[in-house]
């Protein structure tokens, strides 16, 4: 059996990896010298997926692999995990972002200095929107969270696919990026979109410039009521 | 037991979910500003085929999922759907698909007044065709949907791939949207068309013109033929 | 049980379906004016892999699924095919490949007038190398379905991935294609071939030019070459 | 049962595979007038990511399958596999590199003498770092394969993945190629990146510059290190 500090492990390993990778992918689009430089969409939305697929693979053996402070909630809400948990496994998912990034900081060490767009840098670690506009992009990420956790809970409903859920996941995870990606760059994860922005708030890079914390509560406070909108209507579903 | 009204709520909830993350990968390539413009094909067939995926898990615990109204005639046709399903299954797969529409309008809300290509806005909801020519585009549209509906009559009479169909699904629609989707943009179903552009017609845009009901009719009608043509093949093959 | 009929029926719907897909791939980054145009080799790879992939789960309840002479000529070799279906096999692959071919001139109608460039043209339906260079080409189109036939073997002999053959074929389609398909563009089928060859001879096109037969004979004896070598290599594996 | 020179042999079988479909993809796309040329990191990633899928595919029925000391290494240490075959399967990985490498060379023979960047020949081989800094090339090298073997050991103890885990080996290197490889190129295999390297020295091509020799230890000892510090972190996950 599980122990729920092994679980709050799972967590935070899974989000440092599930970091380290989707940052990584932002880093390698959008670094000067990276070899995949300016390599597009298709690649951040592959590089997104994947991260979260190996996450949860990696997590997944030693707890339920949230990984994402809205899907946690809205488990706790539906019932599928217990609420002593909630906070324990946000801060696990908050810790394990901040590692990830400071991880992709290291992976692209020599890049930091020779990219000269303080844009490109905050990009590589958090999201910004297209076009700025709080209660429009609020709408955004409420839709593309609300699709992440309707998706997961029907997974778990579906009888079909048992064994390969963790490959529909990415495939969501791909939907998401490539169809709702384009307006805000798909934070709809808190942990996601925090911790790697608290990281670029301390860590050295020569050309970096602010944080935009103004923008910051939008991924994540919309991931969270998207979550709870998708519990409410798979309760009706179900 | 599924009863009638959750097999056609499924159709509602999934042509919804179809309609969202499908005409959502178009708004991404095609709007000016989204993070993904110009993206290129491969993302709008990754993101195509990843919507019809996405849209029958989320429907599939709940019923069929054909999610296209040639589906749902062919099955009918083939005796795999009880007649009196017929309708009210269409009108779900309509309901649905304007539903899903008007998220896209959501999703992207700041978009549509940037962008200021008529074309690309109506591109985003329904199809045109590449050339206009209506006999030569409806034989595109009905033999694309004719390999659409072949697959999916084959794929359930296959033992070796049991429990990973709903994967098969969506490389289904990947191979059609990238080997035949360059004459008419590959509707291959006459909800995803006709929904989205009754709700470009009654949807507030800026710039856009007018919703091109002369060709509306093509999309409609070639798939309900090419489905046709699939179960008569089928019929001898099995 | 299935009959010899049923098998060779097979083949050709099959072949069908495989060309249809393939040369559609083909012809939607080819053809003047197709919205998948110049959309590049991730495009012309995925295509393809996703062609083999389908026709052979229509193909597959049916029988082998073959769909490739050399891959007909390695198995009855190999003994897992009877000699006497090696030419009614063949034929039906032919046949199935003429049609298909037909099929995607009937799915790009107006396509192929405004289309100028006849290289672009004839390279819709048949391969032609990147250097002639026959004896070089022959090389490359020997080691491109050796790797096909042995992967295809080893499939078969693997325990832990059974039922999910189908999409390794796919993978296996589609990693020849991205990464040895830049030479001659890894026909690595004669009948995939010379069947387009044979149906571009024979349409009327208005910009078309001749169908090269002085290479016609590579992408016909290297495969059949290729996969025999794979069988004997097998032998000793196995 | 499996004996000892079995599974040696399918180390330097699916090792041979490896690198012909890894480096194949390199030269797809470095060499001048390939087909594939220049068509970026997307087709890199996937075409790296399928030749480890396929040679784990052709060399699985065999053996383990590692090919990568850096892996061999880590399942001596964590006692998956008996130390007296470190050396045997160490050789064999090297020698099956060198071979693979040599059949890319022949596949795109003409190639060679067409392509005057002496980089783009040398980087089809071997991996160079996108910035000389050899301490950063040698975090970003064990961070990579950290994560790569780390991963090989979660999806070993996954139970919700049994008979998938093939496909989930081809998403790690995709992963990993997305989104770490911008920075060194991700050797994140000795082998793969001495073998072939070795085989650049040896081979004769008209444009070859030298073997950059002075940064071959980072692709070789980097792998090694993050391997073991996967195995480290593993054994506490555990």
């Amino acid at each position: 059996m599980t122990s729920d500090m092994t679980q709050i492990f799972s967590e935070f390993i899974g989000m440092t990896i599930l970091v380290l990778l989707g940052d990584g992918v932002c880093a390698a689009v959008n670094l000067t010298k990276s070899k995949a430089q300016n390599s597009g969409w298709i690649v951040i939305a592959f590089g997104w997926a994947l991260a979260v697929t190996i996450a949860v693979y990696i997590a997944g053996f030693m707890g339920p692999a949230h990984l994402n402070p809205a899907v946690t909630l809205a488990m706790v809400v539906n019932g599928s995990l217990k609420a002593s948990l909630l906070v324990p496994f946000i801060i696990a998912q908050m810790l394990g972002a901040i590692l990830g990034a400071v991880l992709v900081w290291l992976a692209y060490l020599p890049h930091w200095d020779v990219t000269e767009d303080k844009d490109l840098i905050l990009g590589t670690f958090a999201t910004a929107p297209a076009i700025r506009n709080y209660p429009a992009n609020f709408i955004s990420e409420t839709i593309g969270t609300f699709v992440l956790v309707l998706g997961l809970l029907a997974f778990g409903a579906n009888k079909f696919a048992a064994g390969t859920n963790v490959f529909a996941v990415g495939g969501l995870i791909l939907a998401i990026g490539l169809s709702l990606g384009g307006s805000t760059g798909y934070a709809i994860n808190p942990a996601r979109d925090l911790g790697p922005r608290i990281a670029h708030f301390i860590l050295p890079m020569k050309n970096k410039g602010d944080s935009d914390w103004a923008y910051s509560w939008v991924p994540v406070v919309a991931p969270l009521v998207g979550g709870l909108l998708a519990v409410a209507l798979f309760s009706i579903m179900n």
